[in-house]
């Protein structure tokens, strides 16, 4: 399997349009030790020919036009994309958005769970995306599905399954008390397997946290690509930027007790990669002490282009 | 009055994701005589501190790194945009789809038609643009209204007025018969004056056709910033790519007796501009007939970054 990230950032990206933290106004300035960051998308290809989307960014035009393999080839036809499936992980802007993007007559399939597709067919705009070249295919929890194009295998499954986290914001409904009107499909990590090696990685960009389910889920996975939003609960609070916390956007920390590196400690997963990491987070400050930490733990932290190879 | 075309492309922008044109595939491939383009923008502003975007394309995100007038200012807090305003011509997700970039916290003022502000609150994804910060006020046909962010004007006015056109792509709907169901103010042009000295120009992205209405209105403007979609009615056809003329996709071409270049003959506009020009047309072509054509009649063709001051 070939896997390249799209983009690595959170959502608003990396700087963010209306931020000057101390991160973004650095990068913004073209500081040494800073490399800007687009929204959260993946590529998993199993023949370097036929590509799937993981999430689909609104920087998705910008990061197809990064990537010459996401380019139409020239041999086949006039209207033509390699892009042949997109899956979705929850409705979050930053995840659907760019499929808005994909609406210039692109055959390709959809696939997201339930709740999600609920949410696309509330939405007029997402009809831009005629369904007679989109199906759109509803991801049942806990079960491999063969991705298709046109009735055509694409040599990968992929298996959706719910992750502790919450509902899009757009969608939040604070008269439902602490839930904000979150349900099982809101959010889900994607376990995706080369269909004939059986190689097998997963991805799961947002995520609040680390249950006994999901641990059990990941022990000795070859790869995972995590949530890697911020690097404290409370790190846009004492940045002055907002008055939420981790927790309550849906999103685990990297470091502490509670953290993503301490609950992935003795699983035996083989490669960790921070995904979907904030503007404020100070590992994207390539020089400081969090991000000595965290690669000291194992964690590799993503940007655009990276390559896997699985 | 600072104007800066923030993107000179149709939708779909130049290259086009999915597309091996001619055009696309000599702009991908870096040859000499093409520029890319990303989709359909404008900023606008009266003192150079305070920006009014017309329109909000996908790319949106992208062309406000390319502008450094609309990064946040150092001065001005954590969290700040100098984007105060934003006018929408009318539904298509070329248009709107920018909307969501600017979700994070920003306070601006949203401007459009009753039409368009319907299909806006009509799918919750817009939500996201939380209406404490984001207050959305209707323009009424043929009244000039003030611009104001925060009950501070901007020192400008909008008047938007309906052009021949039609309702957004994913709001067709066919058993409604030639029409579409489009009503008026689905499409709409502008005009942007500077308050203080009345210097103005017409901003008109979409346009099916110049009308005796129309014609009356841009007499004598100083500038107008056009439809340069297509070339031909049929250019999409011809070259394999669509089954759709200009005129059923709403928009006017250049050139022929019923085209841009000749109903503005004789109405004494002093400077004539195309944008939303798709990947297509061959004025794209630096050194084709077709550009010099237009070039001959007077007319610019927008580039993105191209700056005019009125």
């Amino acid at each position: 399997m070939f896997i390249r990230i799209l983009g690595s950032a959170a959502g608003g990206g990396f700087p963010q349009l209306n931020c000057n933290c101390r991160n973004c106004a650095d990068v913004r300035a073209g500081k040494p030790g800073f490399r800007p960051r687009t929204q959260s998308s993946v590529a998993v290809s199993r023949d370097g020919q036929n590509w799937v989307l993981l999430n689909a960014s609104p920087d998705l035009r910008q990061q197809i036009a990064a990537t010459p393999a996401l380019a139409p080839s020239r041999q086949s036809g006039l209207r033509t994309s390699p892009i042949k499936a997109a899956v979705v992980t929850n409705g979050d802007v930053d995840h659907v958005a760019g499929l808005l993007s994909l609406r210039e007559g692109i055959a390709f399939t959809l696939y997201a769970s339930q709740r999600v597709l609920a949410t696309l067919a509330a939405n007029s705009i997402f009809n831009v995306l005629d369904e007679r070249l989109v199906p759109r295919v509803a991801l049942n929890a806990g079960q491999a599905t063969e991705l298709t194009a046109g009735g055509i295998g694409l040599g990968l499954t992929v298996e959706a399954f719910p992750v502790p986290g919450k509902i899009a914001l757009y969608l939040e409904d604070p008269a439902a008390g602490p839930s904000l009107g979150s349900q099982a499909g809101d959010t889900v990590g994607l376990r995706i397997a080369d269909a004939a090696s059986g190689a097998a990685f997963f991805y799961i960009p947002g995520c609040a946290g680390v249950d006994a389910a999901l641990a059990a889920r990941l022990r000795g996975a070859r790869l995972v690509l995590f949530d890697g939003t911020l690097y404290t609960d409370a790190e846009m609070l004492a940045q002055g930027l907002s008055a939420k916390t981790g927790k309550r956007m849906g999103h685990i920390s990297m470091s502490g007790p509670d953290g993503a590196i301490a609950a992935f400690r003795g699983l035996g997963v083989e490669r960790r990669v921070f995904v979907h990491v904030n503007n404020t987070n100070p590992v994207l400050r390539e020089d400081s002490p969090e991000r000595a930490e965290v690669e000291a733990a194992g964690w590799a932290v993503a940007f655009d282009g990276m390559e896997i190879r699985l």
